[in-house]
Parts: C-alpha cells; structure tokens; sequence
C-alpha cells in the first residue's frame, strides 16, 4: 500500500482491474514473493517499480489469509505499507502502472479485503505518527510548524488543537528552531524548523 | 506464541527440538496452515492443542519471511501471541507436548529468528496492555490493585511507581471498587476491585 498527503489529503495508489476476479473494481498494487528473496525485498521491489523510490518509510500491516478472502484461489497476503513524500514520487512511473491517487475519505469500491488492509494500515500510520519521527519524511529540510501540523492531521484524519500540538511537538528535542522566517504565506511569517537526526546509536524519543 | 505470567515472571512455551533442523535448540510451538483453514484458525487450533484454551486472548505479530530464516528449505512463517491466565491452563496437554515455561528474562538458546520473534511479541504486548484492558484476562474475578501492578510490570519487565500507576489504573472508569478487603496478605487487607466490561457495542478507552 502506497500513500502520500496529497493537497493535504492523504491518498492511496489503486489501480482499476480490467481482469477478473473482481474485474472493474479498485485494488491496491502487489505482487508476488520470489522464490529468491525475502518477504521485505519483495515489498522494496514492487514499491520501486511502482514509484521509482527505494528505502524509505515502509512497514509490515500483517499477513491476511482468510480462506474466502480471494474467489480466485487460495491466496495467502502480507500487506505492507510505504508512507511517501508526495513531491519525491516518480509521477511517470505511477503513470505507467495505471494506478492513481485516491483520497481515503472518498475511495471507490475496493475488491477482496482491502478495505481492511487500508483500515489497519490507517491505525499503523496514526499510532506511528504520534511515537516515531516519521512525519519529517514527508517534509522538506526547513518547514514550519503549520506544516507538520496539516500533515499530522492528513494521516490521523482529524483536527487537532494547535497549541497543544505546538507545546507537545517543541518538547522533542529534535525539532530545532531556526533564525529564519518564512514569509511565502503571511506578512508576519512563520518560523522555519529542521528535524536533527539522532546520532548513530542514540535513540529517538519521540511523542506528539 | 504462548505467554502467561508465572510466579510474576513473563514466560513463554517453548519444545526441545530433537530432530534436525536446528537439533538441540529450543524453539516456539508452531503448525501448518490447512488447506481448508484461515490464518486465525490454524492459530486458534494450534493454541487449542496445546493448551486446552479457546476464546483468549491472541494476536498476530507478523510474517517472518526472510530467505535464510530456515536452513532447511523456504518457510514462511505467520507469528501469534497468545497471553493467557496460568491458572485457566490445561497442564497436561502442555506436558504431552513437552513443551516448558521458560522465563523471558532467562531464555535458553533458541533456533532459526525465533528470539527475533518474541521481541516483537513483547513490544506488541507491551504496547497493548497500557491502552487495552488486556490485563483483566489474566486476573480473577476480584482482584486487588497490587495484582494488577504485578502482572504489568511482569509484562513489561520494569517495575512502576506505584502511586502514579494506581492513579492511572483508577481513571479507568471500567476499574470498580468494591467494598470488600482481602485480607489474606495482610493484616490492614486490600481493597478488591473488579472489572466492568463495557456493553456491548460500547467502547473501552483504556489506558495505563
């Protein structure tokens, strides 16, 4: 499963199926696990081709395996899913595929179970957004705080009160203030942030 | 996967392996999926075996798919965890298949990624039990607050402040207090409390 905040929404990548089973409706892109390579390597494959992008935020859902859940065969699934910056994604490559962004408040009828997949994709994405760094992925180098802000709120599907987010995502000690304002959206500006890394072998201690 | 709290230590099940591969070491209890079964269902049957247990508590970890995770051929193996009440176990069909408690802060040598596996069970677990009443499943009916310390703390394998844990533990509002007083530990005795399932259809928010 592919997703990216798009127009501070957050999408997916379906394709429509022109085959049977489940002919005519939308899928999540998969494909299947080589005989020689491991179960990562393959979701690392099929994201690559699909985007053109390689190692980034990408985590196992859980394998779906119950016995009606494809009417072809028997078919026994491990769902991924990849969180991207949408500014980073091979457009052309995702063209080539067919496949295309839906917003998760308004998906099409989906086949086999993956609206389950995407539901618990969804509960993986919000409960990591909140204790691991990963919302800087999805950002540039330098960015405000509205901007973590809107993207926060995209994943979780919600509207969050801004000083509390603000007090809670400046207590992390790896969100580091800058000199500099940005003045593209306001006269007053906004002042620009830059995540910090932790060190090789320090860990991240991160809640918002 | 089989835990329980045992002697307020987190154990688990484990079988010598005498047959090869991996001859000598221990490992987890597993099973083959059937042709005419889910993934959930091979799961439940497998735990049912072993233990006598159906209905408890148990969820899945993940795939483990990695090309070399088996010397002996391609194996790609779907993990749960179950965390069940020491008491309510079936012994015998554990002794039957001898299978041993073994304590987590003591683990023998284990074959394949099986040490892998457990740690991402226990940071599941350890995750679940601070935000669902997962801990009522392995107390009695009544139980007195210190009991539920104990068997968090077994869990999570750190020991809790506890005046800040009851305060928690007490927002709950699913945590009743009853009027009784065990006094089997102590002369001054302890409160019994019991937990209040929520009606169905209801929400738990839980959280330690």
């Amino acid at each position: 499963m592919v997703f990216a905040v798009k127009e501070n929404k957050l999408s997916v990548l379906l394709v429509k199926r022109d085959f049977e089973p489940e002919k005519g409706k939308w899928s999540l892109m998969g494909g299947f696990v080589g005989e020689g390579e491991g179960l990562d390597e393959a979701a690392q494959r099929v994201l690559y081709t699909l985007t053109g992008l390689s190692q980034v935020y990408m985590r196992q859902v859980g394998a779906f395996g119950a016995l009606d859940r494809d009417p072809g065969e028997r078919v026994i699934s491990v769902a991924y899913f990849a969180l991207l910056n949408f500014d980073e994604i091979n457009h052309e490559a995702v063209a080539q595929h067919k496949a295309k962004w839906m917003r998760l408040d308004s998906l099409p009828e989906l086949g086999f179970d993956h609206p389950e997949m995407i539901g618990k994709a969804r509960e993986e994405m919000r409960r990591r957004i909140s204790s691991e760094p990963l919302v800087f992925n999805l950002l540039p180098q330098r960015f405000t705080l509205t901007q973590v802000q809107n993207l926060v709120e995209a994943v979780n599907g919600e509207t969050l009160d801004k000083r509390n987010f603000r007090k809670r995502l400046c207590e992390n000690s790896c969100v580091v203030a800058t000199d500099e304002i940005d003045k593209t959206l306001s006269r007053r500006g906004a002042r620009l942030y830059y995540y910090q890394r932790p060190a090789p072998g320090e860990s991240t201690n991160f809640k918002i």
